[in-house]
């Protein structure tokens, strides 16, 4: 039976590194939501999605209206979504950090919250994973990047003596041993820098040196809209030859427009286009060559094949974009990364940053810095519950509601605004 | 299991009245191609394509090349058909009346027409729909448009005493008349005219009276190119408030661009937008307010999906366009339809142009213009034997292995060149 009996939502807190970007510092604990939507026999599907406080009450306004409805219903359950939580403008882009909180994705972030789910139990139900229901395998396994960034040693707001194996990371020789690190382990075959931290200058050393370090990787650096038009204008010769491509430099569809014109790299974005609503003015503009996919935000595995479809017609690249996830969010990733012809980047993702997890074996295993596509039905992962529980009990007493990597920069910096662009 | 063991490809003919258009007229036999994927345990799934000769031989290129594969394995099939068929130059996009024998639709062409039985296996050997596959009803009906064209009383190449039951139709009396008895038997309520065979004023005569005898139904009116620039801009006040939509007055992108300029109502096309690789141009140019989809050569019925999402993202309008067909492509349009929320204008179909069929169970019934979404596994079809026997045999007899509706008109008016714009 393919009818919807219950959901749970279960907020979770995870351990999260003092991670550095330009709006702030991540805080001690990351947010998240695990959902499992329950059929009338008792099979379920999950997902994983934001945890800040506006997803969460996002969610448990849609879930009671999901009973009795069939899992295939995808179309029924967009129709569900826009009227328990539609009404958001959809012009108010803005240039937040994390478009999964833009007032402009809420329709397609909380429809995708549920979609995976459905998706994980028609997979179930059929026997066939989810890759196979978004058009089956192109690539058996899925490269990822290697995603460092800059952070501090430790939380100054923590007081519980956990600390990550990571270390300092403020210079670029730190730079090199972070990434020696974290490729060592999961054999990462390019990598992205999260910039936007320090003087620009200060970050191009640091990709230089990776760039000596790692010659055969493909480089990346994202400074999050933190540079002026005019400062990646004055960088550009400095990049030139550096880069795979350059993401987000300067804020705005019509600042990367402005740049694109004497850019020497390709452009990407997960800033400026983080919806369908985005593309008129971008292609009008020409304000990127490749687009960062988020199934979280885009709403969902499917739409993000429609996404990879506009990319083709319009002949832009296409990449994905990660937030501080875990276990089951890699696999949605992996699954829909696996069936996209043209998602021909090397994905993001935080996973390395996180030592938790939420399903069953624990942390999933990667192989040269690619996720193997599991043919198992769904997504191919079960939730571990005792997991769960301790993830659950984290996020009641982290204290934490929503992401404010601005307000945790201030604890270490009285007179920190995050105001971008910086440089 | 769902692995294919073999591939049937039947080419059929049915009668086909004297239907007039810009290039000259149809011929006594329209053709068509019926596909059929068996899988190793001797399920099918169904599809209905173009019968023309390079058709079917792209189509027997291909079909060899499926033995083993699984049918969820859509990608693929598109890697296969890319293979077997692919190296045509994409940009080599004309102006032909049946975007289905334009040779940049020939990979996309190809796909469908195997990828719809693939969609009717999945369903079978789901227990789900074929719409429910796409996504779930958005409907429970399709509602379709009545279609009316200009046609001779009888085939002058035709001598076996067959006449069609719709009469000669070449005065606005005429195309009433019509109107009333289609709309009788099916109930549309929306009503389509093939134009561009008279004088255009002739034509918007016609429509007038269409308008009178018929003031609730929307009116659209189709010249299929066949006027100029000039011609279309002159015509507009005589067309301000008559027409739903004015679909293809002029040819090309330009063209179309130019009259939408000044154009008082929603231009539609499906001869200048006839793949995705049509649209940054289009868009460029605004040159369209309305697509005309087509899984026969837009790709498939995900495909279809993907073209909505288009749609909806630069505002623009869906419609869906139809050649000469039978049930099974019918029921393909039907579940695509029912599975598209933007899709808003009656889809066009032949359907009642034709008096054979090919399914069980005879001609698909039409309730007050629409046909009903079945809930059974797949498409809901299944084949008639004796008839495609029959048909199979027409094909073999008829002598048409290419259609031609220059060289039919030059019967009548051995001057005729097919000429276009021709007014």
């Amino acid at each position: 039976m393919s009818r919807i009996k219950s959901v749970v939502i279960t907020p979770i807190a995870f351990r999260d590194p003092p991670l550095l970007n330009v709006s702030g510092i991540h805080e001690p604990w990351a947010l998240r939501s695990i959902i499992e939507v329950i059929t009338e026999d008792g099979q379920y599907g999950l997902s994983e999605s934001y945890g800040d406080e506006q997803t969460l009450s996002e969610l448990n306004k849609v879930a009671p209206k999901l009973e009795g409805l069939d899992v295939f219903q995808l179309n029924t359950l967009k129709a569900i979504v826009d009227e328990a939580v539609g009404g958001e403008d959809p012009d108010e882009t803005g240039l937040e950090l994390a478009p999964g909180t833009n007032k402009a994705t809420t329709l397609p972030r909380i429809f995708a919250a549920f979609e995976v789910a459905f998706l994980d139990l028609m997979g179930k139900l059929t026997g066939r994973s989810v890759c196979d229901l978004l058009g089956g395998k192109v690539r058996d396994a899925v490269p990822f990047s290697a995603y460092l960034f800059y952070k501090y040693g430790e939380h100054k707001s923590l007081d519980d003596g956990w600390v990550d194996k990571w270390g300092e990371v403020i210079t670029p020789e730190a730079v090199v041993r972070e990434a020696r690190q974290m490729i060592d382990e999961y054999g990462f075959q390019s990598i992205k820098l999260k910039g936007g931290v320090f003087e620009p200058e200060e970050e191009l050393a640091a990709v230089r040196a990776l760039k000596e370090a790692f010659p055969d990787h493909p480089l990346r650096i994202d400074p999050n809209g933190g540079w002026t038009v005019e400062t990646t204008e004055r960088l550009m010769p400095a990049m030139d030859g550096l880069l795979q491509y350059l993401e987000d430099p300067t804020p705005g569809k019509a600042g990367m427009g402005k740049v694109h014109e004497t850019a020497r790299m390709p452009l990407a974005t997960n800033m400026c286009v983080i919806g369908f609503f985005d593309f008129p003015e971008a292609i009008r503009r020409q304000s990127v060559d490749v687009i960062l996919s988020d199934h979280h935000y885009w709403g969902g595995l499917q739409a993000t094949r429609d996404l990879a479809r506009i990319c083709e017609t319009w002949g832009l690249g296409l990449s994905m974009h990660s937030n501080s996830h875990l276990g089951i969010s890699l696999m949605a990733m992996t699954h829909a990364a696996a069936a996209i012809d043209n998602l021909t980047y090397a994905c993001d993702t935080h996973y390395p940053w996180q030592e938790e997890e939420v399903i069953v074996g624990g942390k999933i295993a990667f192989e040269n810095g690619s996720v193997r596509v599991p043919d198992a039905p769904g997504l191919g992962v079960e939730l571990d519950r005792e997991s769960l529980a301790v993830l659950a009990r984290n996020y009641q007493e982290c204290g934490i509601r929503s992401r404010n990597d601005v307000k945790e920069m201030q604890k270490y910096d009285p007179h920190w605004t995050g105001k971008s662009p910086r440089f």
